[in-house]
């Protein structure tokens, strides 16, 4: 019998998310926190779109790359929102999610033995996707008392002779943690220094609290080097739409675009429409989930404080990342207690690296009742702990 | 400068489909015969049933693997076509056309120097994702003698101790041919008998115009080692929806499903939502097209034998796979010919490996209108080569 399987695959763990849904959607009352998914449906104006390209018998295949409206409408937004302009032709390839982006750049850049440095705790895909593509992952552990941001010094240290790319996930899942102008120039010094490209996952970028998000590819000398990574789940809340877009060097989107060719062939043409629409006119449905999102942000802040649990201030994506260390449990047991006896479902923060370890992730993308509810079930649990 | 980018991607070449498409679109009162896509829109009561999803905010991620229903109405669907039991849960996962399934399957099975028997002509991702995998492709040269089949003394020629797959194209596209059940018994004799998987890519089994299509997977043994992959895009006529599966051994799918939950997520909801309809009362939209192409191939293999057109007669897909030998040009210069002054687009046959040089693909998913203007065309590029 042969060896059926890579091991390269093998050797992976499944993400560490899923767990808990299972078994909080065959728990009757549970409360879960745990997806990072939009509660919102997609705008209808959006939908509209969608159904009319149906209506019309639009279900064919696109261009590998995308239709070129939704190209051109990728780099107006692009432009109007960080003054960054792209060559619709050359430099973009519109993806399924922006997963399929971020694995394609991995399989388009890395020759066995390339070292990525992967800061986390970080979104559970980006360590996978690069030993599937035969890279030597470098993890930074990002420090609370640094606000989880990743500093120039971090990155100085993990850098050698064979760094080829930078993971850029800001704002973060699950920290909530943004990185400013003044600290992408920091980085972007370095990376020119080093002649280190930056894989940059912006899919929480309209999700920002604190100012207008900044994309690295903004700094200047970093265009050149950066894949931007973008999408339609979060901001626009189309996640079962599955499209995203790259951004990039078009030497690097050429081969992105040859292996999606053959890999993928096209991003669905239904959501490719119903895309165009989101980017011409769905800045308003934007900004009224950021005010939804934020003000949910905020209650969770006043309750953790209120509560005397120690919780970072995040300024980005829809998380808040308490720590959990003084009840002397792993996330694991913790989470699994938690889920157990108070039937809310949050995720141990050591799902998106080691340095989670001793937080929760925990998901505001969820009404405020169920806010409520769940943060009355959090009291509880908590002060049965401290008593005990 | 570092290697920018990975050497394997940079080794190989984009789809030579691709290239006369893009001239045809810009070249007035032109006909392209090149595309591999179904000319019909996808059925109406399938269509409303993606409208509906949309209507309805099904818009979210479904489960990593796909919708359970959907999953269960694969199963009874290959249950009744091919009385092959898979179980919904272990053994499926939906994906995003019949494409990611094939990448998957690789990229879930192979250690670097494994061996992979490709049979060509045949689809140009299998190479390509084959190698971008790791594996070491070892093609094998199918003849028009043959019928273009795959011979049980061809493959056994091919095997060595380090082949783990065998991919299986039938009913195959460019050339037409099917493999009959007992060609595909002697095959799956020899697939047994030196431990050796099958990726049988069978997205054209329900297009097939003599008897109906046996998959491999009913051989005596052969679930075991099989992974089946197949899909909507041709046989509903679905192409832009990006919807397949592969159903498999459950230690093979749980990997393709892990590197799937990373790289992809899931895939489209509405297209999920669609699918199922189609697989509930989509029969007789797959039959009334199977009509259609079956007059259309027809027409074409009778026009082609009034030319003296060596022509063998495909039973499956939608393509003819005409020999061009006696002009003493290449494929590729009889089709830019052909194109030029003619003003119609055919696929030079070595798009599809070497063994497809001398011959040309011409694709009957067009309506017979376009196809009876083409063959006129086609007569007079010919009646002109043969007088020179």
């Amino acid at each position: 019998m042969k060896n059926l399987l890579s091991e390269k695959v093998v050797g992976i763990k499944p993400s560490g998310i899923r767990k808990f849904f299972d078994i909080v959607s065959e728990m009757k009352d549970a409360i879960s926190l745990g997806v990072g998914e939009p509660d919102f449906d997609t705008a209808w104006h959006i939908r509209d779109e969608g159904i009319y390209a149906l209506e019309k018998g639009k279900t064919f295949y696109t261009s590998n790359a995308g239709l070129k409206e939704l190209r051109q409408e990728i780099c107006n937004y692009i432009n109007r929102t960080q003054e960054v302009a792209y060559d619709p032709i050359s430099e973009v390839i519109v993806t399924v999610g922006g997963s399929e982006g971020i694995d394609l750049c991995f399989r388009a850049m890395i020759n066995s033995g390339d070292e990525v440095i992967i800061p986390q705790p970080s979104y559970v895909s980006y360590e996978p996707c690069a030993i599937l593509s035969g890279a030597t992952p470098v993890i930074i552990n990002l420090k609370p008392e640094n606000s989880f941001k990743l500093t120039p010094e971090e990155l100085k240290k993990a850098i050698t002779k064979n760094t080829k790319l930078l993971v850029l996930p800001f704002p973060n899942n699950p920290t909530g943690a943004i990185m400013e102008k003044e600290d992408l120039k920091e980085i972007a010094d370095i990376c020119i220094e080093n002649d280190i490209y930056v894989l940059a996952d912006e899919i929480y970028g309209e999700l920002t609290y604190k100012g207008k998000h900044v994309s690295i590819a903004s700094i200047d000398g970093m265009k050149d080097r950066t894949i931007l990574i973008n999408g339609f789940s979060k901001a626009y809340a189309m996640t079962g739409w599955r499209l995203g877009y790259a951004c990039g060097p078009k030497d690097i989107i050429r081969q992105m675009t040859k292996i999606h060719q053959f890999a993928i062939m096209c991003a669905p043409t239904t959501s490719q429409y119903a895309a165009i629409e989101a980017l011409k006119n769905g800045d308003d449905d934007i900004k009224m989930m950021r005010e939804a999102y934020n003000q949910r942000r905020r209650f969770l802040i006043n309750a953790f404080n209120d509560m005397h649990i120690d919780c970072f201030e995040p300024f980005g994506a829809f998380y808040v990342f308490p720590c959990i260390k003084e009840f002397g449990m792993t996330s694991e047991e913790f989470a699994t207690k938690f889920l157990t006896e108070e039937r809310v479902a949050v995720v141990p923060g050591n799902a998106f690296g080691e340095s989670g370890e001793g937080f929760v992730r925990i998901s505001y993308a969820y009404s405020v009742d169920s806010l409520k509810i769940a943060m009355e079930r959090f009291k509880n649990f908590i002060t049965k702990l401290r008593n005990s």
